[in-house]
C-alpha cells in the first residue's frame, strides 16, 4: 500500500463519500485513525464512522480489527524484513551492506510512515502485536549479527557492544516517525544520506 | 521526584497499603500507570484503584488528573532544561559544551525514565501537554542554537542542517526510554559514553 500523508487523506476522506474504498484505502484509513487515537482506544464503530460505512460494510472486507491491525503491521515488518535481502545487503563487505541497510531501512520508514509508526507503538497486547514484537527482534539480531560482522572486520568499533550500536542507531531511524514529514524540505535520499553519515561518521569534524 | 523502575513500584504497591502515600509516591505510581496504559485512557478511579485510595483521598493531594500530568512533565522539562544551565554546558568551547549537553541528556533520562518516557508521547491534547510541546520545542531550539555554534566554529560538520543533527541525535538519545533499563547490564555512565561516541564520532572505525 501507498502511504498517504495526514494531510491528504483527512482532505480526501470526507469527499470520496461511502462507496467505491477498497481494502487497501479502508486500511490506510484505519490506520490513520489507529496513530490518532490509539488501537486499543480505536472502536470498530470509530473505524465505520471515520469510513463513513456501517459496521457490516467494513465487515465485508475485514474479519475484525485485529486484522486491520496484523495487515498493517505486515506492511511494515515485510518492508524492513525485505531490506535484509536486496543485493546490497547481501555482497560486499560488512560494512557496505551495513550502509546499505541502514540506508533502505530510512527509505522504508519513510515511504511508510503510517505502518512504521504504528509498528513502533506496539506494546504486545494481542497475538498479532506480540507475534509483530517477535518479528521485531529477529530483524534488531540480523542487524546486530551484520554489525558485529563488522566489527569482526575491524570496519566498526569494537568498544561498544553491537546490540547497544544497534540499538542507538535505529533509535535515530526510528525517530523519524516523530519529526519528518515527506512533504516537507527534506527529501528521503538527502534525509538517508544524513543520517547514514551521522551513524557512520558522527557530527563531529576531524 | 526520584524515578522507581517498573518492578520496584509494583512489588512495593500493594504492600504498602492505603495510608501513608506522600505526594511524590502518589505522583510516581500515577506516572507509572498513565506509561502503561496511556494518559487519556487512564481515568481518576483508575488512579484511585492503584494507589488503594478512595479518590477523595486522592483529591486531597491533587485537584486533578491534569495536575499529576503537569507536574510530572516539568519534572522532565526542568531537569532537561537545567542541562543547559550546568557549570559544563555555559563554559568551554562550543564542541565541549555540545559534549557536556548531550551527556548530561542521558544522564537525566536513564535517572527520569518515568516522567520522560511520559513527555515523550505527549501528543498535545491539553493546555498541560501543549505547555509541555512548547517547552521541549524551546529545549530543541537551544541545542540547535548550540549545534549551529559548533558548526561556525568548524567543530561540527556543516554538509547537515544544524536543527536536524538535534534531531536525529536527540533521536537516538530519547530511544532510550523504549529499551534501557537502569536495572539492566549497562549503567548509567557507560551508556551516556556509548551515546556521545557514536553521536560526535560515529560506529565506522578509521
Amino acid at each position: 500500500m501507498s502511504a498517504p500523508t495526514a494531510a491528504e487523506t483527512s482532505a480526501a476522506a470526507p469527499r470520496r463519500g461511502r462507496p467505491g474504498y477498497d481494502r487497501a484505502q479502508i486500511l490506510e484509513i484505519s490506520v490513520e485513525l489507529f496513530n490518532e487515537q490509539g488501537y486499543d482506544a480505536t472502536s470498530v464503530s470509530d473505524l465505520a464512522a471515520r469510513l463513513g460505512l456501517t459496521k457490516s460494510a467494513l465487515y465485508h472486507h475485514f474479519d475484525s480489527k485485529e486484522q486491520l491491525l496484523a495487515e498493517a503491521l505486515d506492511d511494515a515488518l515485510g518492508a524492513l524484513e525485505g531490506v535484509l535481502e536486496e543485493p546490497a545487503a547481501t555482497t560486499g563487505s560488512p560494512a557496505e551492506r551495513l550502509d546499505a541497510v541502514l540506508r533502505s531501512a530510512v527509505r522504508v520508514l519513510s515511504d511508510r510512515l503510517p505502518t512504521v509508526t504504528l509498528l513502533l507503538r506496539v506494546r504486545g497486547n494481542s497475538p498479532s502485536e506480540r507475534a509483530a514484537l517477535d518479528r521485531r527482534r529477529a530483524f534488531d539480531q540480523r542487524v546486530t549479527a551484520l554489525v558485529r560482522e563488522a566489527q569482526d572486520a575491524g570496519l566498526v568499533r569494537d568498544d561498544i557492544d553491537g546490540a547497544v550500536t544497534t540499538r542507538l542507531v535505529f533509535g535515530m531511524i526510528n525517530s523519524l516517525v516523530e519529526w519528518y514529514r515527506p512533504t516537507g524540505q527534506i527529501d528521503r535520499d538527502r534525509l538517508a544520506h544524513d543520517i547514514v553519515t551521522i551513524a557512520l561518521d558522527g557530527m563531529r569534524t576531524r
